[in-house]
């Protein structure tokens, strides 16, 4: 018997980067993960928590993580909520936007996560295709005219941030919300923050999970006008973020000089691994993010994912249109990167 | 403007009982916390975590977790989902098996969050009324022939665990899936588990928020037939559970010697607050699990309930029909019980 709504019969599960057993020896630029570890408040936070907290159900807000993210991003704190990571922000925004005759739109390729979350709530979907350069498809996206609209900036996988103006632009023609999803933001120059004050139907995401190096803490934030949040709120589970991760989420969220510093190393590394993949004849795209898409020189991705996996290194392949010739590879330290760069060349044989 | 689904904007968001600020002097009988600490072996495990695992995403199954849990209830693990807290499971019930043309049913007054959920996922809604004994209205709840059926047992907040006898006829009468919410089993004699094994449409929920003491960590398992979890699995975010929680509340399952201890003392206690109260010419309700539903002598549950927040004392107040004159009191410490009947006895003066 099948016993569930039956648009889910054919649903393919959203499938996350593979995750080796605890142990393992691989070098593993296929999430996205921070290779720096969190900040040394954030671990001290953790150690320190007085167990009876342990026994209460936690604040339904989050609230010292909530007033911690306020000041830091200078809004009230009615303008933020927290989620237990973006992804969980995700879900709430489609659950309360948009259902069957509510469509959601956003670009491709993009994070396969938005086209899955819509398929779950049986929300008419609209795929706008970005070109070769990752340029935001505005006019196309806004004639859409969906309940809910997507925009990744930095976009993943391309790694590309979208310029306020095209996004201001957007959002001014929109009727229905923008969602722009920084989960990368920090590792490029500037942010959407500014257009929330501007416009009521946006909502900034951020997540814990990149920059600040707390994937496994599943912390996201939704910042936007009180009138959107509001709404959220209802929707959300009333305890969604347990009290250890808000503890330490607070504590890690207040560390901007730790948080700069790792970006400042990821960014270096970023330019430094893309100039040489460059050189040995891949095409790499300007990246704002902590991973870059690069396309081998004979197209054939597949095989070189397969081969790096081989050889202990996991980077990431989409077998989608547009992507099945590219991989995108997260930004390691430099003696990964290092590692990398020599698997490839031994694998490939590529020549300068 | 307004940009979500009509219905949400009548809806009331689910009231979760008060939560005082932190530091705060309340004896705290309102939310079915556990009056007693968490396993030691809980707690080490939270301080001995390596910090490198905060920085990766976790297993999306919250794998180590899922082998103690299945270890313990002698199923396979891929008979268990872990929920970041019950509630993310019953949403994900939710929006799983029901939609607007797929409705849900349950035992009405029960846990008002089967109610916001359903109007959320905008499901028709069967509540069929439990008569004053709290029996299963089985026969009822399978006329409303709903794709998703709830029974919590023990029902909050009644406190009676339904017997299995009952539970199994209503699951061969359905023909949709029943889910037995069992947060709080530990705290009566046997469970339902054993009907998972005699009918694929029947999914047991279980929480470490009540008899664990780590209603801060958001850990909650749905144990069913395969057929149901993987579809469950499809829906929920890819890493619902965070490593922290998932580490912790693998050690805390694990020490049931801990577990019992605590659940024997609450028990004593349920029975002892409950004669007293009888004793004053309260109606008690007899009770399975950590709280007892009582009226007081004269009704006014809600004068009541208000005085004793005066005096620094929480219990739960439903203002919904059935309930306004009856008050739910989660058990607390003999200490902590009996201050709540000295201020009973003071406010009201009722003689024995």
């Amino acid at each position: 018997m099948y016993y569930f709504r039956p648009s889910l019969a054919d649903l393919l599960a959203y499938q996350p980067g593979e995750q080796p057993i605890a142990g393992t020896e691989v070098i593993k630029l296929n999430t996205n993960e921070n290779p720096y570890p969190p900040s040394l408040k954030a671990i001290e936070a953790l150690r320190s928590i007085n167990p009876d907290v342990l026994r209460r159900y936690p604040s339904p807000f989050a609230e010292e993580f909530r007033q911690k993210a306020a000041t830091l991003f200078s809004v009230d704190p009615d303008w933020i909520l927290i989620g237990n990571g973006s992804d969980e922000l995700l879900t709430i925004l489609l659950r309360s936007a948009t259902d069957s005759e509510r469509s959601v739109a956003y670009p491709v390729p993009t994070y396969v996560l938005y086209r899955t979350l819509a398929k779950i709530q049986s929300a008419p979907i609209a795929e706008i295709p970005f070109d070769d350069t990752y340029t935001l498809p505005a006019d196309n996206l806004a004639k859409a005219s969906a309940a809910l609209t997507i925009v990744a900036s930095p976009n993943s996988p391309s790694g590309n941030r979208i310029p306020n103006d095209a996004l201001a632009n957007l959002a001014a023609k929109l009727k229905g919300i923008l969602v722009i999803d920084e989960a990368y933001v920090e590792f490029s120059e500037g942010n959407a923050l500014p257009l929330i004050k501007r416009f009521e139907n946006v909502i900034v995401l951020r997540t814990l999970s990149k920059s600040h190096s707390l994937a496994g803490l599943r912390l996201g934030l939704a910042i936007a006008n009180p009138s959107l949040i509001d709404v959220l709120a209802k929707v959300k589970d009333s305890y969604n973020v347990d009290v250890v991760s808000a503890h330490v989420g607070a504590a890690a969220i207040c560390d901007t000089a730790h948080t700069r510093t790792n970006v400042k190393r990821v960014c270096a590394s970023r330019e430094r691994l893309s100039k040489k993949l460059s050189e040995i004849g891949f095409r790499v795209w300007p990246s704002d993010a902590n991973f870059i898409l690069t396309r081998p020189p004979d197209g054939n991705a597949r095989k070189l994912y397969l081969n790096l996996q081989k050889s202990g290194i996991l980077v990431r392949y989409f077998d989608e249109p547009m992507l099945n010739d590219k991989l995108r590879i997260t930004i390691g330290t430099d003696n990964q990167n290092d590692q990398l760069l020599a698997a490839i060349q031994e694998l490939t044989n590529y020549q300068k």
